[in-house]
């Protein structure tokens, strides 16, 4: 008999379209883990300001929000002309996209809405209104799918009773549901799975103290923080029988950049013969970059490190402060990526291409 | 010209005897970074409250606040019988040694007083006080040596214009003056170097954001501060030349137990090819454990990581937190010991007997 854990203890999603009032529903990562508060956002401003605060975050947590609210935003256009409507949903469109223009699946969810849009420019605005509803649905529908099927490949890298450690957030409050290094957790504990999840803080925005472990907790599993200086530690205990993590941008090598933190990880997996998997939806493997240090890396405020949680400065005024908001780790430290089409295995510059290819 | 950098910028020492009262003079660590307090200290429960309570920190600081302080209490004693005064200073070395039972150097220099003192029973009272004045002085002005000799041993090991990168606080605020691992810093900028120090903030305690980071900017030097998960994106970034950190107790073949995190700075070193140096005092070498497994690790409470420092509870209640105080290093991630005797390499089943072993 499986658990329904993420179902019976987790009673909410990430982002959600609410039929009944046509509103966009957020939880509000702000506040976590000390409230679970949600958000229903119907204005534009709103929707944007929720994408820009970070009080919905995660590349394909983004995306779907910001698919379902250009469709909450541009149903209320009151005319029946397409080239009115166009013009609306395009100004729109443009503007949520502003919010966060470096993540990659808020603008590939916006095209996607742009595209059924142009599709249907013979039909009544009435009725393209239907095709955007269901295309925002449809994206939302899909990244649980994805999701769900990168949990049932890693599952099959786990076993009873495993430690399994994972870094920053890549959970289902970065996506609708289950996550992508969450998802073999998730689908493990439905299957009655005792794990034990350990989860590195992930430092200066604590996401795996504050999103990791909550979420994890809340659905019922057995997790237990420390800081990311201690992860080598639990492995050399022998704590740990395998690492999951999630990417934001895989090169064609197998190089990965993801959470700042990530790459030592992966050395102390090697050093202490840990399984190293990075969770991937194939839509995050770029074979245009042929290596990580083709990846940039976005270098963030001094503050993060400084002040930001703390009751008061925590270092002294007039000093330097080194903040780079992600790390690439080397494809030889990678055991495999997990992604929704299967398991790509090393030589990766041949693993990766075909499974992208897949249908 | 030599720049007496730790000298003029640095207007206060951590540890010192103040001939004028009589008094331990202390800089209250827990103020740091936010401000600069000292505490003069006179009664045995303030002493022991201020090793307790971590107001004074770092195994050698310790052991010389201890010595000072038993001298400072001692010499109050009124009577002139001597069997009278060591029945009094037996209870008072008893009652500071218990402030911090796992602080080797705690005991350590409190046994050396109890030595000079016992060794001078056929002396009056009055001189022995004199003779336990002039023991503490000595063990606070061996700290300073030791501490100096491994600066200068270190300051071969760097060049002009290096990026160092610390682990922790092995800095003065550790030690009376120069620490151990910030030593060569301290002393290559006294010579002039341009040196660039990358400080981990060392969670959860954050000793290298409030002290490290605080004495090394004090001091005039160049420092950045990272957090934990950052030092292998620094080294792979080409930014560090060297890294120096201390150690709280170093095994026969090499293997050593430093603050937790300092494994993972190893195995990121060894992966980028950077030179690790472990500053270690020969006192911190202990023969007698044979490798690393066979060092206690200290557990530390678990609000360590949740809550201190932050202006609220920054993880869910009911999980579980590792939260080990040290970690072990493999003897094959270690460039080099440096010693107050010198410097010494692999094998280090070999050259570490010979360290100690020297005059």
């Amino acid at each position: 008999m499986q658990k329904e854990v993420t179902m019976n203890n987790m009673n909410f999603e990430t982002v959600a379209l609410d039929e009944t009032t046509g509103s966009l529903l957020i939880c509000d990562q702000t506040k976590l883990p000390g409230e679970v508060a949600f958000l229903r956002l119907t204005k534009d401003t709103d929707i944007w300001n929720a994408i820009y605060l970070l009080q919905v975050r995660g590349a394909p947590a983004i995306g779907v929000a910001a698919a379902i609210g250009l469709w909450v935003v541009t149903k209320e256009y009151p005319g029946t002309d397409f080239n009115g409507f166009y013009r609306f949903f395009s100004k729109e469109k443009t503007y949520l996209a502003s919010a966060r223009p470096t993540a990659v699946n808020l603008s590939w969810a916006l095209e996607r809405m742009d595209r059924v849009c142009l599709a249907g420019k013979s039909e009544s605005v009435e009725a393209i209104k239907k095709i955007l509803h269901d295309e925002c649905v449809r994206i939302r529908e899909e990244d649980v799918a994805v999701c769900r099927s990168i949990g049932e490949y890693g599952l099959t890298l786990i076993k009873d009773g495993d430690g399994l450690l994972t870094h920053c957030n890549a959970g289902r409050l970065a996506t609708v549901k289950y996550g992508t290094a969450t998802a073999p957790m998730y689908l493990g504990a439905e299957k009655g799975m005792r794990l034990h999840i350990y989860a590195d803080e992930t430092r200066p925005l604590l996401q795996g103290a504050r999103l990791t472990a909550f979420e994890l907790h809340e659905a019922g599993l057995d997790v237990t923080l420390e800081c990311d200086n201690m992860s080598a530690s639990a492995m050399r205990a022998g704590k740990i029988n395998a690492v999951f993590v999630g990417c934001d941008r895989v090169a064609a090598n197998g190089d990965f950049a993801n959470k700042i933190g990530t790459s030592m990880v992966a050395l102390a997996a090697k050093r202490y013969g840990v399984p190293f998997y990075c969770c991937a939806p194939t839509s995050t493997i770029d074979l245009a970059t042929s290596d990580g240090s083709k990846i940039p890396i976005e270098q963030r405020p001094a503050d993060e490190v400084t002040t930001m949680w703390y009751a008061r400065r925590m270092a002294p005024e007039g000093i330097g402060v080194y903040n780079p908001s992600f790390d690439v780790t080397d494809h030889d430290l990678v055991t495999a990526f997990v992604t929704e089409k299967g398991i790509a295995r090393p030589p990766f510059d041949r693993s990766l291409p075909l499974m992208v290819g897949r249908p």
